[in-house]
């Protein structure tokens, strides 16, 4: 038998069709984006595999560029891992990239910083074609208003007013690198990247950011909500339709490719 | 009761979730867009209503912009209907805009032109968050020799080579007004605007120009399977999830919103 070797691999999948990342001990496995990828690494390494992930997402949201890894003594081309992978994989699940990494690689313990995407269709009726893939918002949002809110939580804070009861996150203390909100007709993103997130934090910061954006609320209240450390300062939690897990950043010694991506039909136009 | 009043309306759907638009008489009805418009704005209306459409598609094909038309004498605000109909249909169809017609409106039979919009992933990897929504071509195509090639296709023609064998079309000549490729990134877009469609005639359009991008045939060969009128000299339909019903253009007197539009995340973009 040969030695071991971890493999880092990027992934793609419609949170739609499974119960979040996690696999669930007490519901059907398959239904899992983790239990999903371990059946179909594990056919193809030809032997049990366990599979760990950057940020588990929950349920409905999504991924364009996931980061994972996993242990195998099998051989074979990266070509053959992924074709494989994905062959054995659902239709709403698939491996984009895939590479042999250092044993001390860890997807979730050697990640720097994260990327999210959050879309809301600001139009009066609500879209179908997409409809898993946004938050319909109906009442119109001031976009500008919601991005210049936005800006009170770059830098490092407790951000414990927007962490859910469940977090297991051993600090409320992150760093926001980047946010900002855009629109295009009718289609408003929102873009962070911090060090890390805590349990719905991007969906409590819509929340803050939906009332803002129809001017119930000042530009100033995202500030306040911040410094109250408290959750009940906060608003709701948005749909977890909308939301996108789109990169994420690693030491460069380990060369896992990190720009955001996604969902695809934007992203070529974003680049114009 | 009061007068009967002629609506038209525009329709969103994803197609992956119904057996095309046409009711089946041999199979469930709720599987079709028809047969779930007519059973919410028969709700709506308390009365069994039909529904006329400006083209109809098959398995798998979404619309942004499908038109519709239905005759009701109940009484409601265009909001009241698009609410209506809206809260009783699935997720995968919506109505995007309703407004009351003249009596001699007719969704297919007064539409002067219609437009598609083909998206092809051409990627190493199959894409699974859009998977639906796109066809996914891993072998590299140079969008601008399927450009070239899709000209010949302009203005008036026989396109039987183009026709499906089921076609209920009274004449194969139709004329193209608008037809060209573009790529963003990974991302292949082509649009065709003409006075109809045959049965399969887009995704038999893109069976041609695909081994022309891929640079199996020449440039040419679009203008040689046109004049061979043969469906035998053309090549494999494509499949159906890549294709987008966008927009439909009548007379300017029944003022039905015409520009194509979608799918949605790509729009504001392409308009930028």
């Amino acid at each position: 038998m040969s030695e071991i070797q971890r493999y880092a691999a990027i992934v793609e999948y419609n949170g739609r069709c499974f119960h979040g990342w996690q696999k669930q001990k007490h519901h059907n496995n398959e239904l899992s984006v983790q239990a999903a990828l371990e059946a179909a690494i594990s056919l193809v390494a030809n032997h049990p595999v366990d599979v760990a992930c950057a940020g588990r997402t929950d349920a409905g949201v999504h991924a364009t560029r996931q980061v994972i890894h996993f242990d195998s003594h099998a051989r074979r081309s990266n070509y053959g891992w992924i074709m494989g992978i994905n062959t054995n994989s659902p239709p709403e699940v698939s491996i984009q990239w895939l590479e042999p990494v250092s044993a001390d690689f860890h997807a979730r313990f050697k990640a720097k910083a994260r990327c999210y995407r959050y879309f809301i269709n600001n139009a009066p009726y609500r879209q179908a074609l997409q409809h898993d893939q946004m938050t319909w918002w109906k009442y119109p949002l001031d976009a500008d208003r919601m991005h210049e809110a936005a800006q009170a939580l770059l830098g490092t804070h407790d951000f414990s007013a927007f962490r859910a009861k469940d977090c297991q996150a051993k600090t409320p203390i992150k760093t926001m690198h980047r946010i900002g909100v855009k629109r295009w007709g009718n289609l408003i993103m929102l873009e962070l990247e911090a060090s890390a997130f805590l349990y719905h934090m991007v969906r409590n910061i819509v929340g803050v950011l939906l009332p803002i954006g129809e001017g119930h609320k000042p530009v100033e209240w995202m500030a306040d909500v911040l410094a109250s450390q408290s959750r009940v300062a906060a608003g709701i939690t948005a749909p977890g339709d909308g939301l996108h897990f789109v990169g994420v950043r690693y030491p460069e010694e380990f060369a896992i490719p990190s720009d955001p991506w996604g969902p695809m039909m934007i992203e070529p136009l974003l680049a114009l």
